[in-house]
């Protein structure tokens, strides 16, 4: 069991991008922060919608369809299965929730490994 | 589909406490933002952690055995079947998670109805 986690206590121990560290869990989930910089790769979650909160910075989540625009304090739910890529002109720092185990880039080949910190 | 969800600005649409409004759903959960002050009911939830992060003020969640204090960017996942109590002294914003349908005092009877928003 864990007490009060302080997010930016959090992200202020790593600096790596595209990397989410767990924070904490909520039933089948884990609870990640992340900085990310520059573009991500385009994928989809077939099996679960995917959650963006920004705690700094600002961030475009490029739909197939349109762009999803998210400053501080603003949150978007990709929806399951679809295409997504999240670009950050300069860094951002963001709060994310999926089922743990839910590969970072659609994709068990290419994602980044669980760390919990 | 929604897009950008601004939780200050979900918040300022309305001024009643301990009654959370659901701004986006997450596979089976409502992100919901509430207003809180004072102290609220013991609970618990036997099917499901209880996800809370502080926008703004503090918030003290009340466990049997001991307090966990909350600032403005940190989170605490009360686990599953565990008592808790929020108390907040003066007028605290959280986003808290929760499956859909989950009775935020733990019994359905005293619950706050579901609203979106």
């Amino acid at each position: 069991m864990t007490d009060a986690i302080n997010l930016a206590d959090k992200l202020a121990t790593f600096s790596d991008t595209f990397s989410p560290r767990t924070v904490a869990q909520f039933n089948d989930c884990d609870v990640m922060v992340v900085k990310v910089q520059g573009p991500f790769v385009w994928h989809k979650h077939d099996d679960t919608d995917d959650f963006f909160l920004v705690l700094q910075g600002h961030l475009t989540i490029e739909l197939r369809d349109r762009k999803v625009e998210l400053g501080p304090g603003e949150l978007f739910v990709v929806p399951k299965g679809e295409e997504h890529r999240p670009v950050a002109k300069e860094e951002v720092h963001l709060l994310l929730i999926e089922p743990s185990g839910t590969p970072n880039t659609g994709d068990v080949a290419t994602a980044a490994p669980r760390r919990v910190i």
